[in-house]
């Protein structure tokens, strides 16, 4: 085990991000005891500086962390949690992660990158759930998985297209359609992008 | 602007992520003056707790981060700096970023879900700079672009027919074939993948 450096109180910061999507969710404290339940239970534990005593995140709220890895930063002094979050509110003011805010106070929610796809099949499982008529993803799914493939298969051959073409808008564009296609089907399927991400990534050791 | 809570010796833990991979590129601490610096230059700075004094990350090694958002947590104790990197050796150690070991000490370099489109970008455009003549993605390179579009046009309707026959393992492989060449193609039309999911991440604001 490497020499974790705690500072003076014997805490050491925790950063926890999520395994799927590549979120912060949180960002708190540790102390040497919920280090060794963390890697014991496989559940996220941190150091309560208020309560003066290690908590179990998710104890009450059900938003558990289930422990896919920890790292250790080079200076030894820092720890990083991957996790899969349970529910999605990890934040306890209800938010999906703490860091829902710019330093002026103004909600700070832009979709990053990383989280793009991720983000876009939880909008599509809800679409799915609550099934608003006016959603095109309701629609299209209505009329059955034959029109969804069929629509993949449209948007593939248009990503072709635009990629022989070399235009850069239009490849953005094309591709972006094909992807939403791919994850609508995807989710019909009971699929997550991020097992095929996982296919992928395993495939890169 | 927020009152950032600054601790006793008048610091704030600050987490630099990566935009593109979404990776913990490392983490640091920062007085106001430091936060002031970045908000006001758009480059990351931190507080050396060592030397006592207020850095900006890269001026010596070059590994700049580009600052393109910053949030804070909840309890406004605790800062996010979204950041492009450049260069891409952020930790002082030569490696990509501070947390690539597990607590054992043991390399922990797993590729994770959120970023693995983009690493697989980087390994491509290696590959096409180096050249090595035992790459699959150098072969077919050589062959031309339009062999790597009737790949790429190949896996799209594998994908397909996987989707429609709906075994979990063969689609998470036939996508994954289908996201391969799709990015290699991106590549040789110089288009990040980033740029196509932020593409995609701007349809959903």
């Amino acid at each position: 085990m490497l020499r974790l450096k705690f500072n003076q109180e014997g805490l050491i910061p925790v950063i926890a991000q999520d395994y799927r999507t590549g979120e912060i969710r949180m960002f708190a404290w540790a102390n040497e005891e919920a280090i060794e339940k963390t890697l014991q239970t496989g559940y996220a534990h941190y150091y309560s500086r208020s309560r003066k005593s290690v908590w179990k995140k998710g104890e009450t709220s059900g938003e558990l962390q289930k422990v896919i890895e920890v790292r250790v930063d080079c200076d030894e002094d820092a720890v990083l949690y991957i996790i899969e979050q349970e529910k999605n509110r990890a934040c306890h003011t209800g938010e999906r992660n703490c860091f829902f805010r710019d330093p002026e106070g103004r909600e700070a929610k832009r979709v990053l990158p990383f989280e793009a796809l991720q983000r876009l099949q939880e909008i599509i499982r809800q679409r799915l759930e609550e099934m608003p008529e006016d959603s095109y993803t309701v629609r299209l799914y209505k009329e059955g998985e034959d029109r969804v493939l069929q629509k993949f298969g449209e948007e593939a051959i248009e990503t072709l297209i635009a990629l022989k073409r070399g235009i850069p808008e239009e490849i953005r564009a094309e591709v972006s359609d094909m992807f939403y296609h791919l994850i609508l089907m995807l989710t019909i399927r009971g699929i997550g992008i991020e097992e095929v991400l996982q296919e992928l990534a395993s495939r890169m050791k």
